[in-house]
């Protein structure tokens, strides 16, 4: 069996270490055996990239970003092999880890602008002949701390902007599902990254504390659930890091009665259930507004999800795969039991799908909840599992107070034609990524990703313009030369 | 005599409550009575707060800024005013206050631009007929705790650019010398603010706590010394808001062989013992480069001194006035003490001025000091008093490394005339605003004002660019129509 | 009777010249004397502007802006004045006159914000040691060239932006309605703006030349009609200088079928009617979608009509005034003739109306024309009063091929409560201000203003960000120090 | 003798019209037959280019930026044959065709931003509820008209921030060396471009007017020499198109006698005679500050030449090579001459360098001119050959009033460690683009390359933040719902 380790000034080293299984979730099965970095470890990570950081630093933001044009063309030169690493390890259908990775490399694209992103302002005369300018200078060496459900696009979210920044970084990816996310790393290296520049370490709690308190390490960006989230930020904040904790998520849907209900069916099949429901942006209740729409939306959701396939990632007519582990397969199930036992109505019911061949993953089919109301766990909590629930409001003004007292603000969306229904939504909503008629709505790489309430902890979002900011510290340069008689004549003298 | 209360939605109050003196720094005598806030008043200011956001949130942005034009013609009006109380309670030399207000006043024009500076970013077709843009909100209710050395500027950092992003604001002064900045406060509801957008409570610790632990409020500035600083940082991200924590400082000018003598000197003076030092940017170290440049520098500055005055504030052919309390005044003394015993040279002694007719007056006079090194608890601590020591070195290349040993890096300055000497060290200096032959190199209202290292916790500096992404959240909104052959025909049906 | 001169270096001065009458419109008698100005006099505008340029050039953006802050003031404090002035050389109403002046004023306020406004980009490291980056510096003397119908607000388009960004200016007001514009400018010389920087000729065609073809004018900026801005544009630009001509309009607004027909007929009424129609963002056409809308329109718009008072300025329950002379009265009812004759028929006729004590006023009533077709010859010109024409058609598309078609693109506007039609009339109409459900989408000040087409010459819009832009030209600098061992030793020399 | 013909809507096309030859620099032999365009067929280009635009314009900018990644690709990969192809007609050396391309390179990876770059401004609640945003959009079909001497470069300074923004685009590029050209627009083709959005015409007058009448050209970028650009400008704008045009230039350096000579005269070597001096930003003219300085400059700069050399581009240890055309031979050698006989000091000659094996190529050799004075006409008109000319001053200031006297203000630079001197010369000079002992102060990509005073007509620069505003225009929208109480209830009708 295959042993995974870590990527060190460029160097891939596995000795002397923990070690833990890793898992195919369609099969249920050992796939490979990863080395869990000791403090040591990590450490060593840490000095190599302190060691790579001046001369990083020192080199024109022009060149970092040509790192970045090369990167891109190896990620789509090898885009079915990180696919195929994806699905081996997360379970996501190709289709659907081609599309993980194609938003990954927007924010390579991105990246590759960094000589106009970091551009500074420039002041001519703030005073008589005094000139002001500011600079956005590197931190030094920064981490990223990155979950399971998109092993490759959210490190693409961090590494590129912190790297054109000036930055080096230390990773530690999932250890879950981290083949992909090393094998991009290794593209990373051949695409011109000098060694040392980024280093992945595998690991677990003692790894994560190690960048949580080094301080060498000048930022943490993270991305996985509130409670962790919480902790993350509370100790790299103590530690005098900065840092941006994106957490968990609960994404509804308002569909009003004037929306378009086969255009939202179709829109809602994918966010609801794509990714097995395993995205912070999984769309995972609609409210319907009206009884009417209620009851046109589920019968329409219905019909439409007797097409849905789930299966392995390998067979690209498959809808969506397995859930990442035992585990969390027992805890989606869970929930869809608890709601029911609190009186919610299961209309389509995922809870005992059999994939044939695959008897031991961990799959969930995709599942429909109607009537289901703010006290049960089942809406309380995230499931991140392919379901589904239905809430029923009186008008709009019920849904967005619905969605208002929910501890997330992740994303949100409301279907309608209507401009004054879209606008009084989007101002209002207490949610940081709004969709209109846009079920998913992800910001594209030159916006920013962030939620709202306890979804997000830090100031500045993720990827995108904000990036720029949180892996830049500015500084200010106040400017007078003192005359000297200096244009007057051809001899003039300088000052002893 | 007078007692001091809060100001709470529009009205002054100041019952019932525990109370302290303030004193007047040049007689030693107590003038005014401060209440000081309990639990319940500070959370009452934040209800009030919270109460008033709404409307604020959705008045127009030119609308509140025109408020912010006629807070400056108030401020401008009643400068003198302003500039007594700021004397009364501080110390500061008249001038000194109005070159404070001034300063201040510049952080309301640039609020003025509010709408200018709340713009977001459009993209027209980020996919095929998708649109996206992302907005700043306002946060909610965001408190300020201001230090006693800038009883008006610093309040005038925070509170313009909060309120015209659209925030309610919760302000605790410091209880040295509030009447000021109860009287600034006045004015701007006097300008049309709305009863409770601003509220100010008077306090001590109880106060703080209170507003780094509620809920309700989302962000808090502070600016004071470091240990408190890190206090507030950690307190108030625990608590799960967004904190930006300016906390002590040790700024170093380097004056280079090759330096204009005179003119360095001349701006020494200004930058090491205005305002008796008690400035975070004051300028409190000179690094020499080599010893001719240093006994130059040491002799110049010397006659220079000669002419320095200290007194009282209404006197304004003073140059600076006392220090603000009787311990502070001891603490300063017990500096010059420590570095005179181990081992520097007090070339121009302060620690016994006498001021006719002030007898119990707390000042310190102008102080140099000489052969200063780095293990001295004089250099390695903030004295904040008008004391100025002086360190030589080899090289412009020792200087930056000393400078860059130092916990602290607010701010820092060279005096040269050489063009690559100027760019290596704003360049490479670890230290947030650098000033070429600009001692204090305060950013300008238009630039933002942070250190590094130690000086400031969080992501983003205060006032300027940096206080708008601060006092504001984004969302991103990203918006589809679907099609329903709106345009072919004039008898178009919306979908039901 | 009063006679106006020019402003020239802080003087007025009335000497010499060719003169003509200014004449009151509601009364059609001569009120004052306008001298013209010769070649001569213009030149020497020019040279005092010229003479004026280094200092100004010189002072900081922020004392330039603080004197547009005190502009603001005494604007404001002498709104009733100006408003008076307005109303007695142009007709319009005291409350529209006060409008008028308010959006002036918006454009100094946005003019306080020339520190922010003027930053350059900064870019470190473009290579290995060397910076780059961009001023925006003033071209020098400039000049203004502004219409009749708005002799205070278009001044204020131009003005401040130009001098904030360093620049002098020459204006040359229209002859007809001068008195407001003269006034403003003595009140911007009472706000600090030093003698020489602006200067303000009265003249005619002989003035205009010498401003278009003197080599001192860098730059010219116009607002008036289309074959006019066409002249102005050609003969600048072929004299080396930098030109924005803003020309004529015929501003169509879409009623679909969906729009809340009170709303659209109440926006349109003030719209197509307010300052009798001598606008050029004036809504002058509506085109319905479908006859259901169409007589709707028409019907609820008669109705309206009926309570329109047109009269003199004075009167503040006046909606609208006379227009600007006896020819333009003629011309206007001739359009209306002509639409007769053509076809169209007249629902609400404008042509006779009658104004109490004011028979000689050259008064033109609230004229409403429906079944108004492409190929008359008054949808064809601008009328330029207070007339609205209505056309109708079968389909959004077909609407918005009809104002394609038209050879200007000012503005435009669509009624409709839907999401889809709004974007898609926004995104493709070939106009270039768009309002939804807005009848006159003039933009704010810190947007810019311009049309597409025929209705303006140049790259870059008037006032807003696009202002800077032209009123500035852009340097780049790129700045490298070749080392000499400068940082290494206390005693290095400078090369020879 | 192969015969080059047109692209258009991506096909080569060379049937029946004019012809010309092209001829080898270095043999002074035709190599290929040109074909030149007729009226005919520039209007079939343009027919072809707008017929494409809509689809264009409305395609994503991030998939018109993915052509862009696509082209720095290939541009990259077939670098050499590129480079072999400016040689064999230009006649530039291998490494500095190179250095072209790379150049141009640079502004490919520029418009890779487009997403970023084409962000419009958006702001909420310009009134209550009512927002307002900006948005740029394409021209339709604009037009590039290019020089011989940078057939690559100067080619992608227009074509791909043109096309990124949505524009097609018409291109007449040089008819001495259009090979190289035509080869990267069939790259950009192989790219992905669709057919007839980039089309390119070869040809002469005839196709140059065609272009700068056709109304369905928007706008026209311009490169070449002073009186045609003036042409170019003036009739383009008269046609109603946007028009930048870049001219001639006579660029100087300031050689402070505190410079560090050895850096300069390398500096200058390049500066002066690459290209052969063939590069609108070529150092003519050394302005030396006091005669130690210029004996100095001229004693090192006579030493460095002698280690030039020049002869074929294909053999890279050559420094440069032939100028473009034996008339344009004669030229410079009759500046050379008429320097002589107006009493300067020919100090290296070149007149009559003979290149073994080549002796009927149009070489002329690297020339070093002292004590030239202002009168002299090589001094006044721009050489564009392999000439350096010294003139000596007494001052700073005496240098910056000569370069100021100059009819052109295209790039200038100073050599100097000092800060005043550096800062009060960029500040002060009226020139363009200011190098700071950097001689060829060319802009990099992401800033904007243009001259000032006859250098450059128009308001926008080249390349860079310029190109967007230059390649698009501005609509802005203001959209306000009114509103239908869409939010109180589920069952809300919608107005009829």
């Amino acid at each position: 069996m295959e042993t995974l380790g870590h990527l060190i000034n460029g160097q891939m080293l596995a000795t002397g270490e923990r070690r833990q299984a890793i898992f195919n979730p369609a099969t249920g099965e050992a796939s490979k055996e990863l080395v869990l970095a000791s403090r040591e470890t990590v450490e060593q990570a840490i000095a190599v990239a302190d060691a790579a950081f001046p001369a990083w630093r020192d080199t024109p933001p022009l060149k970092r970003a040509r790192i970045m044009f090369r990167f891109k063309e190896l990620l789509e030169l090898n885009a079915d092999k990180i696919a195929a690493l994806i699905g081996e390890e997360h379970g996501k259908i190709s289709h659907d880890a081609l599309g993980e990775l194609q938003r990954g490399i927007e924010n390579v694209e991105y990246a590759c602008g960094a000589p106009e992103l970091l551009k500074g302002e420039h002041s001519k005369n703030v005073g008589p002949n005094i000139d002001s300018w500011s600079e956005f200078q590197p931190l030094g060496v920064v981490a990223g701390i990155t979950p399971f459900n998109f092993p490759v696009m959210v490190p693409l979210w961090m590494m590129p902007m912190a790297l054109v920044c000036g930055n080096c970084f230390v990773l530690k990816p999932s250890e879950r599902d981290p083949s992909s996310t090393l094998y991009i790393a290794q593209l990373l290296q051949e695409a011109g990254l000098p060694d040392g520049v980024l280093n992945v370490v595998n690991g677990d709690k003692e790894a994560v504390d190690t960048l949580l308190t080094d301080s060498r390490i000048k930022a943490v960006s993270f991305v996985g659930s509130t409670p962790i989230a919480e902790y993350i930020y509370s100790t790299a904040t103590v530690n005098g890091k900065r840092c941006q904790a994106l957490g968990g998520a609960k994404n509804h849907a308002i569909v009003m009665p004037d929306a378009d209900m086969d255009n939202a069916v179709n829109q809602l099949l994918g966010a609801a259930f794509g990714s097995s429901g395993e995205r912070c942006m999984a769309l995972s209740v609609a409210v319907a507004v009206g009884d009417a729409a209620a009851d046109s939306l589920v019968e329409k959701m219905t019909a439409a999800m007797a097409g849905l396939k789930v299966g392995v990632c390998t067979e690209r007519s498959n809808d969506f795969g397995p859930v990442i582990t035992r585990q969390h397969q027992e805890k989606v199930v869970g929930y869809i039991n608890s709601a029911e036992a609190q009186g919610a109505r299961i209309v389509v019911d995922g809870r005992n799908v059999q994939v044939p061949g695959y008897e031991n993953g961990y799959f969930v089919g995709a599942t429909l909840i109607d009537q289901v109301t703010p006290d049960m766990q089942s809406y309380q909590e995230e499931i991140f599992g392919p379901v589904l629930q239905v809430m029923r409001v009186d008008s709009m003004q019920q849904a967005m107070e619905l969605i208002d007292a929910h501890e997330y603000g992740n994303g949100t969306c409301i279907f309608t034609r209507d401009g004054e229904a879209a606008r009084y939504f989007s101002d209002n909503i207490q949610v940081g990524m709004v969709g209109i008629n846009v079920p998913l709505p992800v910001p594209v790489a030159y916006h920013s990703f962030g939620g709202w309430k306890r979804s997000l902890f830090g100031d500045l979002h993720a990827y995108g313009p904000d990036a720029v900011r949180f892996y830049t510290k500015r500084k200010t340069i106040t400017q007078r030369w003192p005359s000297a008689g200096v244009r007057e004549g051809a001899q003039f003298a300088f000052p002893s």
